[in-house]
This record gives C-alpha cells, structure tokens and sequence, in this order.
C-alpha cells in the first residue's frame, strides 16, 4: 500500500526537528520521501492520500515499559501501600486471570495506546500468546515478553523457562517483523542466580534483549545488599547478564556506582514517572541519566498503577519532574526524544521513532485545532506541554492505517471494550 | 430555566460520595433536587431533558489561581530559568499587550476551562474589564482582581489602587452574581507595607478578599529575611493583612512556622503544581496543609508557564506528586475534593463545589464510555486517574448550558481562537 500525507507539519525527531509544510509518502512499512516541494507528488499515483493540513505528524510513541493486561485491573485498587496493594489486592485478582481474559485486555489496551498515539509497545506479563494474538490482529507493533518469576531452580523455574522459550520460537520476528520477543527475568529480587544465567543464555540464543525491573524501590535495594552484599544492579553485573542488551524498567533507586556499570554496559532504562510516583517509589533521576549518556525511553507501567497507558501524559510528566529544582532541565524536545527514538533504541529496535526516509512507517497525525493549541508559537512545546491525547487523529503502523479520524481500522473496538466491561463481575471484590 | 439530567452517576463530594442512577432537578441557578427514584421527575414539566445514562456528573472544577490571558504565551517561552524567562521573554511581550487582545484571550482561555470541566476560576491579571467582560459574555462565573504592582508609596501606588477600586465598583457581584472582585496586591516582594494596608481596607470596605502569590520560591523567602528580617507571611502577618479573608497561591517554600499563621488566619492556599514544576520552584508540603486542616485549592496558574488551563490534569499531578514518599497520601477523592469545593471554599464561595439540592447549579457532564474508563471499577478512580479533558460533554454553569456534546454555546469559540491565532504575528519573536 501507498500512502500520502499531504502538507503536514512533521516533528522529525532529526534535523531539522520541526518541518512545516511537508509531504510524506509512504510506500509498504517504511517512509519512501519526505519533500516541502509541493510538485514532488504531483505525478505519482497513491493508495490513500490523507490531507495533513494542521495537522502534525510525529514518530508514534514507543511505550516502553508496561503490562498491556492490567487494564482488566485499573482502578481496582489505589492509593494503598505497594505491598497491601500487591498481596491483598492484585496478585489475588490474578490468579483469575485466564487467556480469553487477557485477549480481551490487550485488545482495549492496544485501543487505548492507538488512541494516544502509541505505535510500538514493550511488554511483560504471562498468557503471553493472548498477547500476541490481541498484536497481530490489532497491526501493532510490540516487544513482548513473558515475566519470569523463579526465585529458586527446580521444575518451576525450569517450567518458567520453557514457557519463555516456547513464546520465543512462536512470536520471536512474527506478523511481518511487528512482533519481538524478549526474554524477561521479572526483577533481580524474583530470580534466582541460576535462573538469569539462563536466561542470558536464551537471550543469546534467539538473538534478542532482556527486559526486567531494577531497583524500582529502597526496600529491593537494601534487600539485596542485605542478601548479597550486592545492590540489584551490581548483582547483575557480577552475573554476567548485561553482556546482553538489556532494558531495565524504573531504576528509581539507582546509585551512582550503580549508574556507572550500566553506562558501562550500556543497559537502557525505562522512565515511568506516573507509576513511581502513584506507588510512592519517588522521582527517577532521568536528567543525570542522560548526562550519562544512557539510552532513556519512557513507559506508562500497567493501567493498575497509572492508571491509563497515556504516553503523552507521561511524556508531560517525565518533562515537569526533571525540572524540579531547575527549569532549564529535560526541554519538551528532549522528553519528547525519549518518548520517540529514545524508545526505539532502548527496544533495540532502531529503524523506529524518527521521521526519515527509509525507516519504518509507525507516523502519528495530531490535530492541531484543539483551543490548547492557540496561538500556537511552538508545536514542539504545544504538544508536550499543552495538548491531549485526544488530539491524536490518525495512527499508521508498518504503513498500516490502525486509525483514521479516531476510528479503530484493525479490530472491532467496541467488542472488546464490552467484553472487559462485562469482566469487571468476575473480579469485583466482594464487599 | 429547568433541566433535569436523567440516569447520571453522580459524584456529589458529599455523602454518599457516589450515587449512581440519579437524577438531577435545576431550577434556574439552583439544584433543585437529586433523586435516585425514577418517579420523581415523572410528572414535571422540564425546559431541557439531558440523558445522563453513561455520564458521571461532578461539580464543576474551580481554577483557584490562574492568569486567564496568558493563553496568548502559551508556549512563547519555555524551558528557562524563571528570572531570565520573566525579564527577557514574558515582560516585554506583556508590555505589547491591548484591552482587545486580553480580551480575545480570555474568551480563549474560557472556552479552554469549559472544554476541560471548570465552571469558576480565580483570576489575577491586568486590563481586567476586559477579563471581565469575557466572563460576563461567555456566562463563566470567576472571582476577578487587578495584580497591583506597587514597591514603594506614591503616584503609581496611587493608581494602582485606584484601578483596583474602579474595578471593584464596576465588577463586584455584577452579571448576576458570577462575577465577584478580589484586591490584588501581586506579592509581598511587589508590594510595599503602605500598599499592604491600604489594599486590606479595600477588601473590608468592598466586603471581598485578598488573592496574593506567596513563597513561590526560596528567592523570594530569602530576600524578604534579609529586608524585613521576617518571612513574607510573617511580614503580611505583622502588616495585619491576614486580618482579612485571603486567598495565597504557590506557597511552595512556606516554613512550619508559616503554616502555624496560615493556619491560625485561616488563609487559604491555592496549589499549583504543575507550575511549581515547570519554572523549577518544586513540590509543595500539600499533604501537609491538609493535616493541618487549612483550606487547599487547584491551580492551573497561567498558561506561559502550565501550558494548559486543564483542571483535571491538574488534579492528577496534585494526587501523584503527594504521593512522593508515600502512595497513601491524597487518595483520588481527596484530590478532586481539592478541585472542587476545597477551591469553592478557598475563593470564599461556599455555595458551589458540592452537588446537593439548594447548592449553585454549576454542574459538569463527563462521558464515561472512552476507553481509558474500562473496566469502570470506581468512577472517582477513573475520573482523577485515567481520564483526559476531552471527556468532558456538557457543561452548566448558574443553571446555563454554556457547553452541550461539546459545543460552546454561549459565544463564538472559532472567532476567539481566530483572534488570537492572528495576535500570534505582534508577539513573535524577532528571530
């Protein structure tokens, strides 16, 4: 398929950053010409032409950190305690969780980031195929993982490894190249030893990244100094693991020492400012990151502890709480790297997140007629400090168009949306 | 005028707090009834019959600190240390600014704060007939002031004051009550002790209060230390000041032995965090307020340093940020209270921000089928953490529809933002 936007004003996320003006043809999955010149186009025959007019076109958001099926939980449970929260209230509410659910989940949170502008996701949770069904069908793009949680070896851990191997050969490179997978030890503090050697080794097997959590809170931190004479991060290290590419979420509770091994290794970090600050984790340093040099993306976290998979809103947020004792820190172009190629390259997945000839065709359109964008000096600072999401009106991923004019293309959305209401008896707490 | 709004959810911020499958009776300005029994309304004759099925109605969101025109900053200049970003960027474009810009606007940022949920809004600013006359158009109900800039005794101290009073003459309790006047001097640091006094007489003469910005930042706490040898709330404390009903915003770097004044006056603080993060002033001690029983409103402060007027996003940032240390702190309802008739309260208002019979009928209709609203556990969850603005359908204010399926109804909302799209060309930037 051939797609023309015309006469859009583009945020490149290259050089220069903001083009106004701009034609872009897209021919298949990737971006064949992006020209100011309006004859460029006149003689060539497309698909669809889609007219740009006040419009912007950015890469889509790469969200890189979440757990597409919490949705079935958002605003289950909040404003409690992590741990109350976690045993008393969502692992509980889990261990319900079936494969339909999950399916049925995935699809209204496939909606909800098309919705924001999302094209590309990174995710880790279990009924892992649901999940990558719900991508396949829905034209998303997305690194996916199964959580493994084995903190001792034996036929658990080696159950969780078989699982992680079976998603791999199933959905590893699948539905055209949009669906990766990853291999996802869940946290330094539910794996044991044994387990993240293993899972190194699957890794590099399959030719593919890790994803877990790193020390998202004090209490991992100090439990691991307190177990292993190591912090979380040093523990890796000694283990071998950043020898592969590796995306760790949170990393709240850093230290420098800590920071200077994951420069070294160059692991890339996952921000979810939301989720740390709703589950009373703190502020992640993201500014002293990037003074290092790491590679930064930015992720919602599950709806359960956010509550929505807003990339937008998260990218606001990740731009507002950089600056806390100085507004010069983390400019809205910057935030918006991260929420973009920043993403992209935390995901190992480097032909996405900017707008440029030859890399994939994942292009958001956002309306610019919203009175938060008037007067309109600057749409870099209209669309990271002002807008909303529901200013996103079309979405294109490996040159697919998922949606137009706010209408899902892919999937019956409102099905799904039934099907998880219809959900909520089944989980409700009794009261 | 009647209306009934049929089969609406209701969040009341009384008790209950939630009643589901209500109806809701306005009688000119007033509610008139809420009923659960579908038999209530059956024999009585309505203007205006809205179906509330599938909608959540709230209070309407109070703006208890805001400087409506600065809509036309709005991404002027952002990113900057607050002293280079006021005195190179924000001044000398307000010194461009006209009685016809700042009205076009205010209807701007009108049509921004009904779009987003928010029915009255504290304003402080200047050409503020012109302010005025927007609200007085668009049916909006704000508590107004004129920022009185006035160091030192004299003929521009004079006039300030007397622009001050003007103002209170012509605006005070006019357009049937939605518009009242405050007395504005800008701050302790822009005010001198004489204009202190003189604009608390003001206030007890015309029977209105103070709206002032107080320890914004620790600039302005250590400089008042070293002139007065007292902090600006003991300095106003000391002046008298606090003898009136006042109404402070920012309060970011208020020490303890502040709040114990505060506390004592019974001053009332408008939070704005979104601001407070933006120029770099930090994270105020909101939980801390709260504990000590003071009155605590939502800002959005102006657009040039936001950059939008949205409450509801406004309320989130204020739910997450308290949650720091703690994710117990500020669960959602006590955010929203905050947005309502926390704000309600702080303006002096005590009639709006609640929804129960006999209160002001200044209502907000919120579609709760978008996506990011399933499941739909819990509607004060959903509402404070997932939702966006462009939810938000119909809105009512002193018994008027002023936005219905979200359309302005009261003035033309495209001309405004024409307007204002056109001013764009006087402010820029010479590059």
């Amino acid at each position: 398929m051939t797609i023309l936007i015309q006469n859009c004003t583009a945020i490149t996320m290259s050089t220069p950053l903001v083009r106004r003006g701009v034609s872009i043809a897209i021919a298949q999955d990737k971006i064949a010409k992006i020209s100011a010149d309006p004859q460029e186009f006149a003689h060539q025959r497309f698909d669809k032409v889609i007219d740009g007019t006040n419009k912007l076109a950015i890469p889509g958001f790469v969200n890189a950190h979440t757990h597409l099926p919490m949705v079935l939980l958002r605003g289950y449970a909040d404003d409690q305690n992590l741990q109350r929260w976690l045993e008393d209230e969502i692992w509980p509410a889990e261990r319900k969780l079936t494969e339909e659910d999950v399916y049925w989940a995935s699809l209204v949170g496939i909606a909800e980031m098309l919705r924001s502008g999302t094209t590309t996701f990174s995710d880790m949770y279990f009924f892992m195929d649901a999940v990558a069904q719900a991508v396949k069908e829905s034209g998303m793009r997305a690194l996916l993982s199964y959580g493994i949680i084995a903190p001792q070896p034996g036929a658990k851990a080696d159950q969780e490894l078989k699982i992680t191997e079976a998603f791999l050969k199933r959905w590893h490179g699948h539905a055209s190249g949009r669906i990766r997978a990853a291999v996802a030890p869940h946290a330094p503090y539910t794996c044991g030893d044994e387990i993240w050697r293993r899972a190194k080794s699957l890794a590099i097997e399959y030719n593919t990244i890790i994803h877990t959590h790193l020390q998202e809170t004090q209490t991992e931190v100090d439990d691991s100094l307190r177990t292993f004479g190591q912090t979380p991060t040093e523990r890796l290290e000694a283990l071998g693991v950043f020898e592969v590419p590796t995306l760790a979420a949170h990393g709240v509770h850093l230290r420098d020492s800590d920071l200077e091994i994951l420069k070294r290794y160059e692991v890339r970090l996952a921000h979810c400012p939301t989720s740390n600050l709703k589950l009373g984790s703190g502020i992640a340093a993201v500014r002293k990151w990037r003074q290092a040099q790491l590679t930064v993306g930015i992720g919602t976290d599950g709806a359960a502890s956010n509550n929505n998979l807003d990339m937008l809103e998260e990218t606001r947020l990740a731009a507002l709480l950089a600056k806390l004792n100085d507004p010069t820190a983390l400019p809205a172009s910057d935030a918006l790297e991260m929420a973009t190629c920043g993403g992209a390259r935390a995901l190992g997945w480097d032909d996405l997140g900017v707008l440029e000839e030859g890399r994939k065709a994942d292009i958001v359109l956002v309306e610019m007629q919203g009175v938060q964008w008037v007067p309109g000096f600057n749409p870099v600072s209209d669309l990271v400090y002002a807008a909303t999401s529901a200013d996103v009106e079309t979405v294109i991923v490996d040159g697919q168009i998922l949606m137009e004019r706010r209408e899902i293309q892919s999937f019956d959305e409102e099905r799904a949306k039934a099907k998880v209401r219809q959900l909520r008896a089944k989980y409700q707490k009794q009261q």
